[in-house]
């Protein structure tokens, strides 16, 4: 069972700061920025390319959660990214689906052929 | 009006690469990769902080056409980034939500607080 599956079912230990139903949002314990939450699908999806139409509203869902917890944390009017990571191309470590929510200061950024 | 806005009346050329009734893909014209491209809804909305739980659908038709959009450019398999900017610290730079799909390459990436 994947490391977010587990986490899911509170088999090991996370800084969960919302949950319901459908969704997760934990804290990243590597953060690259003040803020650096991921939200996670309860259901063990792999990557964006497994999203079927009958998850669009599981995906919607995902952003929807992100936007209240940038205003929940003060980030809203400050700004922040969402940033979801795909295959080895993406950076993709962990192979279920998770968006990056990073913020809480001005963010440097460069995304380049490596 | 927004430039997205203009684009999608075309009022302004663009190279659009999908359109239907809710959302326009167009490739970016200064793009960090060899894919680059933005997924617009149709409709106005400033950032990801405007988006209302009625537009839940919308988001995920978002995520999903930027899916069907990278396999069809044949990238899913080696994978790809999907980013949100939201306001300033994100580095938005038009007041109208778009997300980008970058890949075609293996990325380099750097974010951290400037």
């Amino acid at each position: 069972m994947c490391i977010f599956c587990r986490i899911v079912k509170k088999e090991i230990p996370a800084d969960i700061i919302y949950e319901d139903d459908e969704v997760m949002a934990i804290k990243d314990v590597h953060p690259m920025a003040p803020v650096h939450v991921l939200i996670i699908p309860k259901k063990h999806i792999e990557t964006i390319n497994d999203l079927t139409e009958k998850e669009v509203d599981l995906a919607g869902k995902i952003i929807l959660t992100a936007k209240n917890i940038a205003r929940d944390l003060k980030i809203s009017e400050d700004g922040y990214k969402l940033l979801f990571r795909v295959g080895k191309n993406g950076g993709q470590e962990i192979p279920h689906i998770h968006l990056h929510l990073i913020g809480g200061t001005k963010l440097f950024e460069e995304i380049r052929p490596a």
